[in-house]
């Protein structure tokens, strides 16, 4: 990766509520997204000086009906006649069009850019819902052959557990935890500790007159197959994120304007790429490859190490990825990334927080939104503002993961400030 | 639109044939169009320099069940783990890509990008592809109210033919000069004129023994109703471009290494885009307004006049779109371009040639692979490699038109020498 021709920074962030939401459009959700976002620019933008639209979607063709989608979100928020452009990496989606906006701006082209991400999920049955994501794997060979995601990464948490010692129970401290940081975050769709969920369904059974579950704390409900139900062995319903409806956007400047709109912008230190072939093919399935080589050119575009990130939101589409992605990252060694969940210290309050958002799996995981939403939590904790879940210290440089498919695509991103 | 922080050139183009080709996947065609790229290349490249893929693809979703289609396709040509992302305009979805390319190197992330289209259409029913195309249109309000493309451009010629006199005769004339043009491609799907498709029915029918048709001429058999089905009136079934499969590749270097490539290298020299809303809210359906946004933006970077420009693509999906290019590129006034088609000012011969890759309408419009399909035809005018149906004079500036939807997204591209 060689070195951008202009900085770039980020001025402003704003998401919808991810959740079901089945009254609401997704230009609705989108709106949502782009006025929060107008309203978090420190010193105030006209948003007509936005010159250019990068959409991350990854199906709005099979979800919804709806191609083209992103002259459509341009138009929901008054933007037409700009440039408007659907950026499509499977769960990355929204990832690859914030790469998209940072080389629009990069070369000259422009000097403002929006990045969104959008995904309306919850219109389709749950089971078109898995069909839908297992296109992101090749539907050649890995879809007819009947592999779905949860199966993808089961077969990655075998591996793992194989090969490195880690237990269903590793798994499903990474749950827990994001839970309990996700309930803090007032926009996620699952914004609920496990252990509440647990007692809210104890008080249902009660008032439905049903014998009350004796799950007796949280473990005991993780391992009740009824609460918890084995989705693809050893990932189990509160191991996988949800389906979820959202939209995330970001507002870029080129670096040498940022101060017009915030003396607290975000810049861009770092971006990495990589994209590798189907899970068949690898001779490891414990390590995604594409993950380590756009850490790695981030890191050196950034000029940073794993040691100086403070805040890290990682793609979390179920438990297991959160663990890998923490190791591919370099936080942990290989295998030693679910001692770490297990242990507490990728907890909120741990020396190494991770998501603390709640991450995909409790904040929630409209596919295409999900990176610009990661992207969204950075900008709050980097500016302290992240509330209840603020992150302790100076939170000067932060990181985001996002996984297209099962590592078939990847980016990382590293901000920092200027 | 700002000046690039640096030019980029295409070294190498290339494309599979466009046409139904139910035994092969996309990526077979991919591999087709990137061999034919790299064996382009003048002096010559090692593929393993290019740095990073972007694909156009409007719905690998909805036609093959394959989304996440741009790392399938970069593994398909042996460039894992490159960087690789999809851009999606509807049926603008290549030069999204391209664009998406001129702005990665201008950026100076990369210094080889390889830019591609794709599409597989036939491998649905013709009902369902028109329903699919469709969704290029706002989902939750045209679609339902039964529009569909043919339908959308319908309305387009209607209009026209209200405000400026043109006939049903005016679209034939398209039709019939992109056919001729088009039987001296050998890539295209239709590669037959009009009048050689009517004499191979009546020998069809000659032999199956059933009454010949008594087409005396080729615009008789245009205005055969069993011939020439009406679709949408005015728009017939040779005024609609085919349902196609097809990839076309091009490959992008940044300026200051083209000469390590060729001597002959095309230099982009304006590329514009812009977006517009639906059909139903516009003042005037006789013009796209993202098309003449897209061209102003294209022709002040390129520092050009319409008089300038030797060879130009336009997007032809339907006969009347071709007509409402010309004008909103400037070729003609508004009102005009009907008879400058009749006249045979746009034919092959004539004084300002359109289409003569024989257009969509007769190579085919596998529609994500149609805008960089449009750049080879340009790429191979100006090098003087297109054979019979090579341009008179020194072909020095070229220009691609590339419409998403019905003008919800528009591109135009201005290429040079240098």
């Amino acid at each position: 990766m060689k070195k951008l021709n202009r900085g770039v920074a980020i001025v402003g962030a704003g998401m919808s509520k991810f959740g079901a939401f089945p009254g609401r459009a997704t230009r609705d959700l989108f709106v949502d997204a782009f006025t929060e976002m107008q309203g978090s620019v420190d010193k105030g933008v006209d948003v007509n000086d936005i010159e250019a639209i990068f959409i991350g979607n990854y199906s709005s063709d099979l979800f919804e009906g709806q191609g083209h989608t992103a002259p459509f979100m341009t138009d929901a928020v008054g933007l037409t006649p700009r440039p408007a452009t659907r950026c499509e990496d499977a769960c990355a989606s929204s990832s690859a069009a914030l790469r998209s906006g940072i080389m629009a701006i990069a070369s000259g082209m422009y000097d403002m850019v929006l990045v969104g991400g959008i995904e309306k999920m919850t219109d389709l049955p749950t089971s078109e819902v898995t069909d839908t994501l297992a296109t992101a794997s090749d539907a050649l060979y890995d879809v007819p052959a009947g592999y779905t995601f949860p199966g993808f990464y089961a077969s990655i948490a075998t591996a793992y557990m194989d090969k490195y010692g880690a237990t269903p129970e590793s798994w499903m401290s990474v749950g827990i935890k994001n839970h309990n940081s996700g309930s803090l975050n007032p926009k996620a769709q699952f914004g609920q500790r496990i252990i509440d969920i647990m007692a809210d369904k104890k008080k249902g059974a009660e008032k439905k007159g049903k014998p009350i579950p004796t799950w007796a704390d949280e473990m005991e409900f993780m391992h009740d197959p009824r609460a918890n139900l084995i989705i693809a062995w050893p990932m189990r319903l509160f191991d996988c994120s949800p389906v979820s409806d959202g939209a995330a956007t970001l507002l870029l400047v080129s670096e040498d304007i940022a101060k017009n709109f915030s003396d607290n912008a975000m810049y861009i230190l770092g971006s990495g790429q990589a994209s590798d072939v189907t899970l068949r093919y690898r001779s490891d399935l414990t390590t995604l490859s594409s993950a380590k080589a756009a850490a790695q050119q981030a890191y050196e575009q950034a000029g940073v190490t794993p040691q100086d990130i403070k805040v890290a939101e990682v793609h979390d589409c179920f438990t297991v990825a959160e663990v890998v992605a923490t190791e591919d990252l370099g936080f942990f060694k290989a295998g030693q990334g679910f001692e770490a969940a297990e242990e507490g210290i990728t907890s909120l309050r741990g020396p190494r927080p991770i998501n603390s958002s709640g991450g995909l799996k409790s904040k929630g995981h409209p596919v295409g939104a999900s990176g610009a939403g990661q992207v969204v939590e950075v900008w709050k904790q980097m500016r302290g503002e992240a509330g209840e879940r603020q992150l302790e210290g100076d939170i000067d440089i932060g990181l985001t993961h996002n996984v297209g498919g099962t590592g078939e695509s990847c980016f990382v991103h590293i901000f920092g400030r200027k």
